[in-house]
């Protein structure tokens, strides 16, 4: 299988509110949870992260910004990073890999995945080949950071806006739920300016924000959107 | 008419160093000249330049970057900016501010306008209806600073270089043009090492680097190209 | 007379869209207009906006940033400091100056002057002691760049909504005025998330955001606002 | 009990060194030590320094700045922040967790901690409510960093340079005591043009500087100190 | 005659402030004089400055740092640069520029010029070849920003502060003289806590500093100062 | 012994590609190696990393810059600064320490050590005295990252390349070597241009960069190279 879009990140919703209207635009969905404060970048995690990026294959994968307030974001930034560097080293047989770190069990599940458009292979194989992504992008939302570019969420976003309130009443009992989210109306006030504000920059109406290391590489510049002046 | 692309420099060749090999991804061009060390950005100019715009009505301008170390370029960057806001202004009627500032000639002809993909309008037209181009983007080669994003010129380097080499024997007997450049073989090999440069940051054969001060927007993130990692 | 704060803009609701909110903490307005796009930083101009600023005395002044997309902006922003400057000047007998510059008329009238907490002295005066504002701040909304600082104007908001819609009604017959601003609906939604968008970053629910160059100069740690983690 | 600050340092003299000013504005302080070049930032010291953060309950937290050159200081930095975020979390009970580490010894017996205005609880309690302090700063002296403020020492200076001197009397038998720190007029000197540099920032005789990564909240414009002109 | 430094300044004491020590360890020095708050970048400015330049022909010119609180310091740095640029343009005939704005007096009587070993020609030469600097740096004391290098001066901070005095009380009846400079012992102490700051990067008792634009060139590695670590 | 320069590093021709030339302008080098995407940043590996410093007693250390594509180049970056601390520190006994650690034996054996000039000691001596480097530097060669100086290496680069080509037939079966480099002209033509765009910024052919933490110390400003305009 070769997906299109991986996301990777720490909790549940954390998706859902930096990227999930840019998901929308394609098709599907699921993720794994980990307890909260307790990302690890070691290289057990490194290793389990590797194995989904060889049985998923995507082109694309977002990773939340690398800096931030909370810890589980950071780390599951270069976690993820890592782990995409290492699920492409052709040398590095991950089911050896992991059996020698089987008696040390992870306290960290996996991190969360979050599968796009396709779907995941039934268990982890015995024959993963090399994958590397062509792309990594990183979520700037929250961030306090310029982002590279922002993605038109315009059509997306109501749909964006409910997925994420069934992810709050499904998770509402858990940790960390009650006391962080204010009330629906605050909620919607808040992403709506949020999603409004990056609009604006690029002369839409709602928009997610992201960051890529690399330069950018123009094909044709008549056709170069957001209006400069 | 309406024009693709203007790029707006100070000197005969700068428009061919800094973004030739883009211009050739299109198809004309054509160039003014002003006396070496001379740019002003006065009002007078910005109405010439302003009248120029109004006349080809650009979608894309291209300016020198904003900073360097020839004042003429960082010069004639400021005054291609101001130019390209006062086109656009509905109230400005450039050709009575033009005549009310007849007297007082300027020393400035226009600044180099380097005209892409059509044809001028034969004389200064009398009724030049408003115009803002939708996008400005900065030609950042040799000013030291990061590219926003280069546009791949591999099949355009060659015919780029002839061009460059072409101007120079043309104003060889010009002023600057003697002592700053060196023979044919060493030209070549700077040319090529730059272009070469900003085309490995993409994953290309040669490059030519652009700033623009704008977020961009990206359409479909599977499709942005360069890889990550 | 000594004011309070003095906002310098270049057009009749830059003021109103920038800072219009914190002068509403405090208490009256009142603002001069010049041709748009026409704004200068002339030695002749200088000694106008300084003439103001001694005539008015004001402990804090307001200037946009120094960058932006209309050169009217950033060029009032430069004027707005250097007139600050003269303004101060011991030796400088502004009105002997402005008289060996009477000959030549400026084309700009003297540039927005909001006047906040006071009353404006009727007439130009003949002894204008030298006055430097204590404190010069930078308004930063629409022009991409982290603040140092934003104030609350959550309590201010719909009259500062408000006073906009005044203005644009009042002055929707003028240049620039149909095609930039759309309806009034669309107006809302983007101030408001402008708004909002800064006062998330500090933990309020709508603010105002500014710079100043200076490094602050703290009281007491523990009362500092604005939640961490 | 609830503390108003807790400075979380590296050595006994880092807080001495980089914010002993600021302390003596309050009243308090005492200090833990570690071996020099041993602070880790790994789960089991995170949980320990955030054990004495629910025991403290500080408003305010001051860190080392989070580069430098001595690893211990950024370490330092890295290893307080997240026990301040772990301190917070409502599921995580710190004993049973402590309790589940305890055969392997830390090497680190837990970081320098100062505490200030307050009595530190006599045991290790065994109800310890989650708490998060509201605000985290940064001691950036000697870290060649533009601070976001300065505090003004300029009565508490006598009193920390003594402070500092009778620390190192104490300390100089110690590790790094003999060789770093030159002899009394020298470091006299050394010490009062850093306090007096950062001081002519802010226009005050004394300072010592701090950063801060969140925007800043100003209740009144026309209370800002430090002159801009 | 070719010069080693020439400063270039708005003020009479700005060389002996910023770059002074400097100066000192080479030999000689002279300094003109410019009405405060009136330094103008224009070409007739910039065809006078060039002058001095081409008479002089120093081979590094000491500007002021490109921004600041002073309009007469930025002023003159960019005055300073671009005059730089014109005095190496072999075309331009400063002679014939010069007598062509003639009737229009300049209110700028040059900018202060600072000449450091060697004399200066006696009258302006009718013969001036074309030279150009071949290094520019800008002195950064005051300015709030991070120095390229900085240039040991302890051994001649007695003589540059001494000169600094005999400069004040020189002009002491001067416009801004009295208000901005407190006493004898205040001056002391800045002006050694700013030098001492400065040495404290580099590991030496006191310094200046300065800012170059350029990447800089090291013959051997082993021989580059300052300890790292 | 005593060792100019020691350049650590991840790989077997990481030296040779980011300042290989920069040490045959001295004389000689040698290279462990560890398994690729593995370096690990830890207690252990630190103390092996400091005791080869104390052995060979460099006084400058080459490292990679601390941000990057390969994981292992970040790492190993502060992997070698943090070993350079400890191998300075007076109470650490690495002999002791060392064998604390020896039953778990590390996967990495020590990360690349390139020895220039001099000769290394047989065995792990078991008496060796603190060391800690003078100067420490970052190669910065494929790191997008402006450098603070380069090192002319026109004399040096064929030697450079030829060595280069050496090190790739040598481990062309290895991990890596195949997919990662393209044949032999496009490799000359990448390498060359890399050296060329670094020269051209300097004003030699072929150069190097690097980047150093602290601000420069310049002797005689009238030395400094690279022309500035």
């Amino acid at each position: 299988m070769n997906l299109d879009i991986l996301a990777i990140a720490a909790h549940p919703d954390d998706v859902e509110q930096t990227c999930g209207g840019t998901l929308l635009r394609v098709s599907w969905r699921e993720a794994l949870d980990i307890p909260d404060g307790r990302v690890e970048n070691n290289w057990e995690n490194r290793l389990k992260v590797a194995r989904v990026i060889r049985q998923l294959r995507p082109r694309v994968v977002i990773l939340p910004y690398w800096e931030g307030r909370h810890p589980d974001h950071y780390t599951a930034s270069k976690l993820g990073y890592e782990a995409c560097f290492l699920a492409g080293l052709a040398k590095l047989d991950l089911g050896r890999a992991l059996s020698a770190q089987q008696s040390a069990f992870s306290q960290v599940a996996s991190a969360v995945a979050s599968v796009v458009t396709g779907e995941k292979q039934g268990s982890a194989a015995e024959t993963l080949a090399p994958h590397r992504p062509f792309k990594i992008i990183y979520a700037t939302l929250y961030f306090d950071i310029r982002p590279t570019f922002v993605v038109d969420i315009s059509e997306q976003f109501e749909a964006r806006f409910e997925s994420l309130m069934a992810y709050k009443s499904q998770f509402s009992d858990q940790e960390a739920g009650k006391d962080i989210f204010p009330a629906r109306d605050e909620i919607r006030a808040r992403i709506e300016s949020m999603a409004r504000f990056y609009g604006i920059l690029a002369g839409v109406t709602y928009a997610e924000p992201f960051l890529q290391k690399e330069v950018g590489l123009v094909e044709d510049v008549t056709a170069i959107p957001v209006k400069s002046i």
